[in-house]
């Protein structure tokens, strides 16, 4: 069955008529860390709402050199201006050509005359855009193919890369070194979406030449990512991509946001980065045969990202929660059943060492719910008693903490050190305030719902047995 | 089938062996406007995690009398203390009990002959506390009926009504006047979850008196109300709960969050409000014939709550979006297709109007990617044309507009005095940050996933129909 799907999943690469692979070595380190670039087809304009890449790049503090390209105009925001690709000097590492579609192919030559071997396309025009559009994506290919220029678009926002900091799109750079890197075929998400941010991040676009398979060979071996992203349109080269997937996600975790699901969507992805969808179903299982965990939308996929940067692997199914509602525990339950976890059977030890909090018609039992126990002998006693005895419980895997926010640092404090992964459910409303308050305690593993606290210790147990396999 | 499975809706009723029910007039207007109240067995312990509720109703400005009973205190933090319920004057309307469980039935009828008629019990170990606490339970039901006296819990926090200030639990009711009630059988959820919080509140903890039918005959004619909520555990008089439920929202819409959907679950649910859980699948039937919308978590209900407090009927599935990235409408239409709805099919005149702004190779069509146009024509310009052709095109029923938070108070405007629902996908980043600058703005139908924001527009679609269908 899984055979039979797989066999489909190359169907992407198939859709433009004409597949172009680049089997030579990844060379791809400028799109992510370039010393030098050139703007080929900078606007004039800068300001507000003027989307200009140099106005960015300067903004942001990018620590290179810029060779900003332009017939109309000598200097820009005090950089001096080049009139022409041929009047740059060599040794520019990349370029961002942002010209109207019909000038690209002169850009792409002109660039690679310069000895330039990288060039991101922003131009539009290309394979989302019907057969003339597609047959003039095949000449740039050519063209650059032919002097071993490596592209990344076209219909591209570009790279970023907070670490430097860099970013060949109009949208800044956040400021946020996050150790993971997001390959997305949209330039949508490059300002991270949800609670979620990469600090490192490439748009592939149309996906001309740089494809998934090129960046996750990149980031296999980059210090900085410790996690990878990847949103998925259509894909090429799936075989491939699949044996280097399976052989990354031993080493880092890689998450996957599949779009065009429905018939629908798919027809929009044709006339968006160009790519034919496939079946759906078909990505479940080569996802699923290379450890790529499939999420669903942003929520998921920021809250899965946090559990796997900032907890330990999850050994078991078997959670212990502490609450101080009896209501919310019952929702955190339900949560975790339905994430195939199970509700974790105190030892005897654990039982007999709270038992004196308790009163005797409701003697301590998982879920711990100790608010009258916090009651009569204090709250912050109480919880950390709790806390700690499912810590060193053997029965128990990992714990479900249901907490307002002020006792959310006496769950950091408790939980420091120990390798039990513990989540929490910052129960009561989830304001602006609440957010604010969390970044400042440095606490990565809280969540708004117990769904989705129970859906980001489901996410680890999954990661921490496929590891497990290769061990 | 329905009939069928209507027939186990009862079940919660028989749970504890003896069914007591009120059928007289629903008389708990002192629930949640009292003008007086007792508080039989106030902690003497003030301030920081005290958890005591005089001071609770001082801080937050309740402007009633207030009646503590403590015997070892004769005055606390400025207000008389009573000895006893039988010093207490005549004529208080409503007794909060928090004595110690044994002391629970004298408190009743001390309060029963001071003429009380209203009783919060908060005090814990009855009905889900075993066979001891159940006999308990019905011999204070039976004290309180014998007077004529109303009981809310036992093992409740109470009520909390925002527009008074009033709150009878520890927890200090949330600023906000918000035009919607919450029945609940858990305290945990009086200060809101996720994004939602309530105006006005019951915990009706054990439920072994005031229930959920009371309160939705009494929220009926709420003029404060517009939206009702319901966090049931198990239910008690199913088929007047249904009748009535039926007809109320017509008038008010009715959320839902059943809890306990899990065997794991129901199993606590009993030791925590003594209810039973009753086979999931009976109420989504039983909702479904009442009118009931089913809500799965917090942040859905947050969601669907914004959506139909300030958004006007939903007539159609057909979905219009604004969007100004291609891989972000992708997933939009996705969402939109999985909530059962539809992408519109534009209107000849709106694509004619649009068509200036668009390339020859990429004409306006539904989802209209606005970027390239944007950066041509001005970015604001563009946006307010493309959702104005929307509002306006009769192929049209919603939209849902894809944005960054800048771009929201241009949403905002355009969207202003339109009867077509608008929501937002705010696109990026979701800090504490973007929270607090929308809720600056007022804007109340801005979402952080396309997929909450398409479940938001599926519920309004589910209860402008049902609404239609009585008209």
């Amino acid at each position: 069955m899984a055979g039979h799907r797989l066999a489909k999943f190359d169907i992407g690469g198939t859709s433009m008529g004409r597949i172009i692979t680049n089997d030579g070595p990844s060379n791809i380190r400028p799109f992510l860390e370039p010393d030098s670039i050139a703007l080929v087809g900078v606007p004039r304009r800068t300001g507000r709402a003027s989307f200009n890449i140099l106005e960015t790049l300067l903004t942001c503090g990018f620590p290179g050199k810029l060779y900003p390209v332009n017939p109309n105009a000598d200097s820009l925001l005090g950089v001096k201006v080049y009139p022409d690709t041929d009047s740059l000097p060599h040794g520019i590492e990349l370029a961002v050509i942002m010209v109207p579609r019909d000038m690209v192919l002169g850009a792409v030559r002109g660039c690679a005359r310069r000895g330039i071997k990288a060039a991101i396309i922003v131009s539009e025009g290309f394979a989302e855009a019907g057969k003339d559009g597609q047959s003039l994506q095949v000449e740039v290919v050519e063209a650059a193919r032919a002097t071993g220029m490596r592209l990344v678009g076209p219909n591209s926002l570009g790279s970023m890369n907070n670490f430097l900091p860099f970013s060949s799109s109009f949208l800044p750079p956040p400021p946020v070194k996050a150790p993971v890197a997001l390959v997305s075929q949209s330039g949508g998400f490059l300002e991270g979406f949800s609670d979620f941010v990469a600090g490192k991040a490439i748009d592939l676009g149309n996906t001309c030449d740089v494809d998934f398979v090129d960046c996750l060979e990149y980031l296999e071996t980059d210090p900085d990512i410790r996690l990878i992203v990847l949103h998925i349109e259509g894909m090429k080269r799936g075989r491939r991509f699949l044996d280097i997937a399976r052989r990354v996600s031993r080493q880092k975790p890689i998450l996957a946001l599949k779009t065009g699901r429905t018939g629908a969507a798919a027809r929009v992805i044709a006339s968006h980065s160009g790519s034919l969808a496939g079946q759906d179903r078909v990505y479940d299982t080569a996802f699923a045969c290379a450890g790529i965990m499939r999420v669903k939308d942003g929520d998921e996929l920021s809250d899965v990202t946090r559990a796997l940067l900032h907890l330990s692997p999850l050994k078991g199914n078997r959670i212990g929660i502490v609450t101080p509602t009896g209501g919310c525990a019952i929702m955190a339950v339900d949560a975790l059943v339905q994430e195939g976890l199970e509700l974790a059977q105190l030892s005897t030890q654990t039982v007999e060492q709270l038992r004196e909090y308790f009163s005797k018609w409701a003697p301590p039992k998982n879920p711990l719910d100790m608010l009258s126990a916090g009651m009569s002998f204090g709250y912050k006693k109480v919880y950390t008693a709790c806390l700690q005895g499912l810590l060193d419980d053997p029965e128990v895997d990992a714990v479900i903490c249901i907490a307002g926010w002020p006792t959310v640092k006496t769950i950091q404090e408790t939980a420091h050190g120990k390798s039990k992964p513990v989540v929490t459910w910052v129960q009561g409303r989830w304001t602006g305030e609440v957010s604010a308050r969390l970044e400042d305690t440095g606490y990565k593993t809280a969540y708004p719902t117990p769904e989705r606290a129970a859906r980001a210790l489901s996410a680890l147990r999954q990661y921490s047995s496929w590891k497990n396999r290769y061990k």
